[in-house]
């Protein structure tokens, strides 16, 4: 049922962006080495992806990104019909958990972020970290289906590391994270560009996808 | 038999209690670090649920949580009759694990903590971490149920950073640690609350569960 | 054959032993930190355990332990007659690991540790590090085999932090440590005690496993 | 189809690069604690690789390693006629990863290392690592080729820490890191050297490969 789909993708943003942004503000008022909050950050945000995907895969898909969506559809693998749904709910859902977050750490409900997080290098991690994602789940999908949770969850705890914008690498995330000061914010004028990096990496990985993991290509050695 | 049943619910509540308590001792003797602290403590208490689960699951169930034993006669999957006998044996089985922290690490047996954790954030944080631990049980044996033990174990690595009360989700746990005026330790004056607020994720996770875990809901896509 | 075996345990324990020591030199060399040092120690150990294991168990049961090998020996499932040949080999391979470390990280090749590792409660922990390590080897095996190779080592990764002697658990492992004065050294002047509580551990184990792990328990649920 | 296998090989070399490189230079930055660095870029690399033998393994057999490439050949489970085009697509990949690293940190794009990797002790443990790898992925076929990509993976994150060299074990690897004066980088006088050694070590895991993991060896106990 349609209800169900859209209550689990909008759980499951809400849930990714208390992982990301709750873990943020815990790690950062332990310590002063950045370093350290990041690797709690990464560590928290792979186990909350581990969690939501193996849950609600079998409801919704688990996509809880407007970028894999639109990737399902385009692949045919997602009816057109419920992309248009998906995608605000994904939004709601994501800025609902960092409002949610910002009760539980007893932090003032509305805030806008002052962090920069703008530049090319930055733009490009974005359109990097995006193409991977995209690469991982399909090819995920095409060799192992039931290893998908651990590949998106140790593909972002990495890739917090390896690109130079910790990789958002979805635009619902990306929106919602510019609703809180605090260690995962994101300055809302800097958004837009990298939500377009975002769909720039989606529009160089299906042609990928398509060389790397088409039909024909065998299945587990 | 029951006498296996029980030994597996004392035992494995024992073993939760040594892996919380006995790593925040270890990392808050190491490290002036908090966060550093509190990521030894994560992964122990991580590493502790999957071991415990994965080997006491088939005998008991593994629960080592009012809550979940619970939650588990409400929807019909575990007898009443049991529940009585689970609860206790989980408090007093946590309670001894704490106990053998204690001598393992030569610190006075009997001790009650100082440690506040009260306030509506805490509150609020207990509620959401009963709800997603639920969630992710009951979505878990769903969908996978082999697993389970990760799954349990990821959620509460994660939800120590994303929750500012760290996630105790469990009435056991949260009368045990007040017997520990340790890196882990509550304030026994402000046990109950916690386990109110559990009992509201309790009630608040049930419809979720309903909603999306029914059993029209189609497996592993 | 029994060569394959005999290399596999020698080969195991000598990787095992370079996973212990080599990762607490490269760590203390690194940083003075104490609980990060560890919190490598406990996670590169962990690592080791899981692949020895994994590729090693086929062909030796992957034992690498001498506790190990008679809890095998003594509920029948090992033959006596291997007994006295996999205990030597255990030992050799453990020191032969050690001073390979020591010609890896540029170091006196032979040593003795000068580090003080004694005293009831480090001697409790050892009794209750092996209790839990064979309750782990044989819960697993009785309900989900494929599972032994994470059970081991996420179980040692936990144990390291919520034990106070940080769970060696293992008499080969322990004669083999007295061979370093690094971080993972011990003084050989409190290895026997160290193996006498490790049997203590085996001795508690086995009615326990008896109890919790009989034929008549049901398998996976 | 030959260009699939190019391109797997090509793309997870870069991936792995820009998992080695690019954690290097993103931890480096944040934290002055060389431990620390070290742990985030051991865990990165660990993630990398599990998701690029993972997702590409069924294409190519995920190589991203000329010696692997020539191991497999020699155990004639790839053709040779393959190996001329394999390992010059692996050096190209790693070089362009970590380029594109170096674009997504805004660094200068042209760099040599500067930091010395030389001397017996760095060597034996390109040896002794490469020696490892080699067993892991040859002794995880035969007994559970499931667990390939985790195997790797964590044999990795372990051997950043049990050797002195933190385990290069790839030629590919050696050669692009010279194109780096970064955490990662080896400076271009000392990588022959780390080559050879890893051909030593090579030559020293056939033999033990062949004694262990004979097909007479029973699978899966």
């Amino acid at each position: 049922m349609d209800i169900q789909k859209l209550t689990a993708e909008a759980l499951g943003t809400a849930f990714l962006l208390i992982g990301v942004v709750g873990s943020g503000i815990m790690a950062q008022s332990l310590t002063d080495d950045i370093a350290l909050a990041l690797l709690a950050n990464a560590i928290a945000t792979g186990c909350t992806l581990y969690f939501i995907i193996t849950i609600l895969g079998p409801i919704s898909g688990a996509h809880f990104n407007p970028i894999v969506t639109l990737a399902f559809a385009i692949k045919g693998e997602h009816p057109w019909r419920l992309v248009a749904s998906y995608i605000p709910v994904q939004i709601i859902g994501g800025i609902a958990g960092v409002w949610l977050c910002h009760i539980m750490f007893d932090l003032s409900l509305f805030q806008t972020s002052s962090t920069a997080r703008t530049g090319v290098n930055q733009w490009t991690s974005e359109i990097f970290a995006t193409f991977g994602l995209l690469l991982v789940i399909f090819g995920g999908l095409r060799s192992r289906p039931d290893t998908v949770p651990t590949l998106v969850a140790i593909y972002i705890t990495g890739a917090y590391w390896f690109t130079s914008s910790t990789s958002f690498a979805n635009p619902a995330v990306t929106i919602a994270r510019a609703f809180t000061d605090t260690f995962a914010g994101i300055n809302p004028a800097h958004v837009v560009a990298f939500i377009v990096a975002q769909i720039i990496g989606l529009a160089i990985a299906l042609p990928m996808i398509r060389l790397l993991f088409s039909d024909e290509t065998p299945k587990q050695p």
